[in-house]
């Protein structure tokens, strides 16, 4: 597992090594660990306004990519949910230049093998610093791109996505090196002289990987398959959504440079723009040369590319119903405000928003006394109403819609069942083009059949049923068929019997989905840490793998085998 | 990842964690280690006439299994390669048996899923103790479905099958363990009280594993799945090959056994044997239960499970075309021996015996002087002619041809080109209804196209091709091209060159496939050694699995995150 790399590899291993050590240390843990701040400050005097110029100036201009080869032309398919003028044109990816694209890809995989496992881990960590370094100028490209407020974009597009990238080197290094780089093997044969082999393994890749990003977060879901891939010896060719490229083509560009002068070939890591409607992602899933396939978005495409790009190793995440079961709590104002919290963040468009409140028809036990069914529905949604009454506040927490097929959602939520909280327009005075809608809740009872068109479809977006079943029982049972059927990213529960704690516990490792339970603070069901949470759990409908785990990374290799006799 | 098991459980761990531990260094190690003796003494006085007499008992008799639900009646489906009677009739799994046995393995999986790692992996030991104490008699068992020689079928069907389980659950404890059972988490918050989270750690398996058996390796290519999935949570039902029943089916009831002393659900491990043509194979490996499939065996039908049973994770292992590129030697006796060995091995029948003998038609350089094409030819057929001379070693080499279809092959081999060493039927004395042949060598041009027919199909059995190519780097070229699409689970090259062994390597990295080089003694390429090498890469058509690493089982469970506040 050494190495012929040059001095400039070298030199990032000593820069790096002490960072991917405390990761390792970190995941093995799961304690709280970040080497990213998330406070814009932290970032430097100047550090906003600079971010500001260069984007400014990326905008109605040309992406060059120098030396990747294959381009067909130009396309700009960006406009921002907050109604800035984007006009970015990248170089695109036409038929002819997958063709030329590919090969040059592969070509500068023998190397990147050779430098092996510490030195392209180090490469990658270089590449994060310098995306660590440039995080306001990305926090506005993921503001830009997908709707979110600017403080979560900086946030989640930022540091959280960078180390979810960091944390996806670090499983890689540690799974290519399960292995020692050499053995002796002496087998005793009785009286005669032992039978004596030296055997060398080496981690190779699979070949060339294709990262497939989303749209609502190109960074986050996007870095650990970018990495995983790349730390384990593949090249990667990165399709971005086409209305989310410039966060994805930043990257590029950066890894590029990264890789070009730590003496590597920079097409390892390339862009495949397309215009809007080529689709090329089908193309290229099904492609021989293509060995590993990472996607995030709609069910289904994803089972599209699992049913379709056999020759892949395919990871998947697609849609789910997260289910939150309200059963009783002792802090029931902390209930509300959690909840409210994490219906109207980035107005509900997160693969991991609640989106059914499974409530008994009876009521709810708190702190406060009984709740009603119908009393708790609305005590959610005065939470909402509170937590988003101020303009500037509701536009930082909600961000902006990202598509029209969001708001068509929100629009026709009413027809769904009673309205309980009805949406709001907010005006964003600093962008008046973005559409900006408060959360809207509406009442389903689980006994009535036709509720099912409901709670039992994804309806992604600021759209959340309150779903009144007959008992906790029923609930569960709801739970459980929701995850078996639909998929879940996550689940909560808020609950103050052990016995129904149990029970929730015991679904969701049945039906395999992450849990968190009788959360009244300031961590949310739909955000996870890197290095300690795991994102999906890869055992349900939702996803076919979780961030980040040993079998994230463990396929993307193989260890090769050499033996010769001692 | 504790668990609320009785002393029974505790008394596995503590009687097999010192081995389990001997185990995992070994992994991390590949040094050479094996607990289970090689040789039939080593069992103890008698243990050869008991094994016998058991062995006897078990034919023309029914195979019970007490407690299985769901038989279709009995069903008798094997026949020795050696002529001997079998008649053991098993309980028939028909289409009503499924649909009793599929709820009965799911019960157990709670219980099993709540002992936590430590103790499953302390089950599956003991499992493999008892199997281990009965060698003997699965040597026997092996011996009489798959053909192979006593010798062969003890050590390969009984320690080095074990050592392959037991390889197999040492990987499956590391990996559900690099995550810690708890975790607390606190993260601070600037001059606010930090965040602080408690958060639990399970490992859960994904549901019901199926693992479809092979007529010709019943335990050494079945117990690494079956292990891998049990050791992670996971029931499994194992459908043997209808020729090959009995090594699984001894296996299943001595599993069922281990887990009801141990205090858990027997059906946690349940046998589906079926009448010849019954296929029931593709009916449960599309079933939703079935969230895992091990399978080896043919290309086709292992594309079709990749392609159909989209609801599991697919383990494969198919068929290839092995190569040895033979350039150069300084010891062209030991080469001829070493080949010889590995051709006549079993006859053939391993998925790892090498097919194409690829030799320069200018001949190659070796320590006795240059030898030409046809020299190497004639010289290899003679060494294989010199080791089975004697009918007796011959006999104790070559085993029994396993099935019509290998017979068949044998016959029709002199279609493909001229014949360097025919066969030769030899007669078993103990056995007379026994087909025993010795391997054919063909010569073939790669210059010509018809050619490839014979060399670029895999012909399984004792036929072997000697490829005459252009030049070394021709070879090379065909190397490649045959592993990118045919596949390979071994290759083997000869060369006293420095460069050529580096393009062999580099060839080997690209394709991934795992080599031997310049085997000469008493080791073989188409044997491996569990905790040591990898068998197959998983990085090529052969199968996208290797035995043992971490991608085997990494993805048989998910870890389940439950999360509080602190």
């Amino acid at each position: 597992m050494t190495s012929g790399t040059g001095s400039a590899a070298a030199a990032l291993v000593e820069k790096h090594r002490p960072t991917l050590d405390r990761a390792l240390e970190a995941i093995r843990s799961r304690e709280f660990w970040s080497p990213h701040p998330e406070h814009p400050k932290a970032y430097g005097e100047g550090a906003a306004e600079d971010a500001k110029a260069a984007f400014d100036a990326l905008r109605g201009s040309r992406f060059e990519l120098p030396g990747q080869p294959g381009s067909g032309g130009w396309t700009a398919t960006e406009t921002s949910p907050y109604g800035l003028e984007m006009g970015i044109e990248y170089p695109r990816t036409d038929a002819a230049a997958i063709d030329a694209l590919l090969p040059a890809l592969r070509a500068g995989m023998p190397a990147w093998r050779d430098a092996g496992p510490e030195v392209r881990a180090a490469v990658c960590l270089e590449i994060l610093a310098r995306i660590s370094a440039r995080t306001h100028e990305f926090g506005l490209a993921v503001m830009h791109t997908s709707g979110q407020a600017f403080m979560m974009a900086f946030q989640a597009g930022g540091p959280h996505a960078q180390d979810r990238g960091m944390e996806a080197v670090a499983y890689a290094f540690e799974e290519q090196t399960r292995v020692p780089a050499a053995a002796d093997w002496e087998k005793p044969q009785g009286k005669r002289d032992p039978l004596r082999m030296r055997k060398e393994f080496t981690a190779v890749g699979q070949g060339i990987a294709l990262l497939i990003g989303c749209n609502t977060f190109p960074t986050w879901n996007g870095y650990p398959g970018l990495f995983a891939s790349l730390a384990t010896g593949n090249p990667v060719l990165v399709k971005p959504h086409p209305r989310a490229v410039l966060p994805l083509a930043l990257t590029v560009r950066i890894a590029r440079e990264v890789l070009a002068e730590s003496g590597f070939e920079p097409n390892l890591v390339a862009l495949a723009a397309e215009a809007e409607g080529d689709g090329i992602a089908k193309d290229l899933a099904v492609r021989p040369e293509i060995r590993i396939v990472d996607y995030t978005g709609s069910a289904a495409f994803g089972e599209w590319l699992e049913s379709h790009a056999l020759q892949a190793r395919v990871f998947t995440e697609k849609s789910g119903v997260n289910s939150v079961l309200i059963h009783s709590t002792d802090d029931y104002k902390g209930l509300l405000g959690n909840l409210a919290f994490s219906l109207s963040l980035y107005s509900g468009q997160m693969c991991t928003t609640p989106q059914n409140l499974l409530i008994p028809r009876d009521g709810i036990d708190t702190d406060a006394g009984h709740k009603a069914y119908d009393e708790v529905v609305e005590d959610l949604g005065q939470a909402v109403g509170k937590l988003l009454g101020d303009d500037a506040r509701a536009n930082g927490l909600l961000g902006a819609i990202v598509n029209d097929a969001v708001r068509e959602r929100i629009e026709a939520a009413p027809s769904l069942g009673e309205v309980a909280l009805p949406t709001r327009e907010v005006t964003n005075p600093d962008f008046p083009g973005a559409t900006v809608r408060t959360p809207v809740i509406v009442k389903l009872d689980a006994a009535k059949p036709e509720a099912e068109a409901g709670y039992l479809s994804e309806c992604f977006g600021p759209v959340s049923f309150a779903v009144a079943v007959a008992s906790p029982e029923d609930g569960l049972a709801l739970l459980r068929r929701t995850i078996r059927e639909k998929g879940a990213m996550t689940v909560a529960a808020y609950t103050t019997s052990p016995e129904v704690e149990r029970q929730v516990v015991e679904a969701c490792f049945d039906e395999p989905a992450q849990l968190s339970l009788n959360l009244t603070g300031g961590v949310y069901v739909n955000q996870t840490a890197a290095f300690s949470d795991f994102h999906g759990s890869g055992g349900n409908p939702a996803a076919n793998s979780a961030l980040c785990d040993g079998a994230f990374v463990a396929s993307r290799f193989r260890t090769v085998e050499v033996r010769r006799m001692a």
